[in-house]
């Protein structure tokens, strides 16, 4: 055994103090970040939130943004993994299994027990320029949710359940695009009634947007908004 | 005259130092807000852009919130009014207002020129629980966006453009929605391209969404989303 393996076992076993609950540590970190955004958010505040010593968080996460990147991972087990599992749901049309994704988002972003709308998108929003790493790792996780749309549409594709020439990739992207802005409508304060009337707008044409084809929706000449 | 009075004329006959140029120093002030939010901005860091004196900024504006609100509003009528100029065109079509509406916001959110996005929605995602007065004001603008659709609307529906039981305000929520899409979309890297696809997709079911009646968006019940 080397001595970095040796120097490895030890500062494993050693472990870390007994009172320090990682995952409710966690859960008061990401409540900071969702609501204040990551850079108006200091490490002095998460060690208040959080209630844990600094040295511990130091320990635990290396710094703020080993910190904001382990509440990114909380937020996407504890919330985002949820509205993949509704989508996996094979007693479900699609039609059905994307109005359950849908609704389960309305009722999460105007949850009154947590921050509103979706801490990925708000997060990403609020990061200035300067954050660029964390940008980065937001941006990723964000296309995550387009991908997650798409690899659902798609596997329904491969079922038959949907067109063979149904432009998955341009559903994804839209409905995306949907999502986002029901994270910004509960963040400007709307209710989740606000947001199932958007739900319902969508599901009311999905029946015409699964039954597009790709050729439909090339881009049109701009003319006409260029002449304005 | 009262001394008062006197003393307004002086002030006002004073004027501002010649060489400061308040549109100038409006646009590289409201380019910083919109690239790294209100916050995130110091004054500082807009006495730099603008290249103006500490002092005129103060006096011309009173603080940075004073500031911020005047590129709100230089922001409002250098870009938004665009958008409703578009949909106000009597020569189009309502779908092809919607459209150039649209497409505009496609290619202006994603102009290499200035930062990416809508500086309103943006912003507003960005500002955390603390400036809760700057927040007020971003919701009322934003509320702006969908209550300029929603005037169009209701104005074309009123010349029997749309049919009377299309519901208006239901279409005016989806489109805001769809806008605010865009802007986080464009944010996170999304080509004109990629907008485009989203408001080809729009305009693809536009004639479907004219068609809806306000009782078929009821919200539908949640049942199914509950159980899982």
């Amino acid at each position: 055994m080397s001595t970095e393996q040796i120097a490895a076992c030890l500062k494993k076993g050693r472990g870390r103090p007994k009172q320090f609950d990682r995952d409710s540590a966690l859960d008061k970190a990401l409540e900071m970040f969702w609501r204040h955004g990551y850079e108006a958010t200091s490490m002095s505040d998460l060690v208040e939130a959080t209630g844990a010593k600094a040295p511990t968080l130091y320990a635990e996460f290396g710094n703020k943004e080993g910190l904001f990147r382990a509440a990114v991972e909380r937020y996407v087990i504890k919330f985002a993994e949820k509205g993949k599992a509704l989508l996996a749901r094979p007693d479900c049309t699609v039609a059905e299994a994307v109005e359950n994704f849908f609704r389960a988002a309305a009722s999460m972003f105007t949850d009154k027990s947590l921050p509103s709308g979706c801490f990925i998108i708000c997060t990403s929003a609020a990061l200035s320029a300067s954050s660029e790493e964390v940008a980065q790792m937001l941006k990723c996780r964000h296309h995550l949710q387009e991908n997650t749309l798409r690899d659902f549409l798609q596997s329904r594709q491969a079922l038959g359940e949907l067109s063979a020439d149904a432009p998955v990739a341009a559903l994804a992207k839209y409905l995306a695009g949907t999502l986002q802005g029901m994270s910004v409508q509960a963040r400007d304060g709307a209710t989740q009634a606000d947001l199932d009337l958007i739900v319902s707008t969508l599901m009311a044409v999905w029946p015409h947007l699964v039954n597009l084809s790709a050729e439909r929706l090339q881009p049109l000449p701009v003319a006409v908004a260029e002449e304005a």
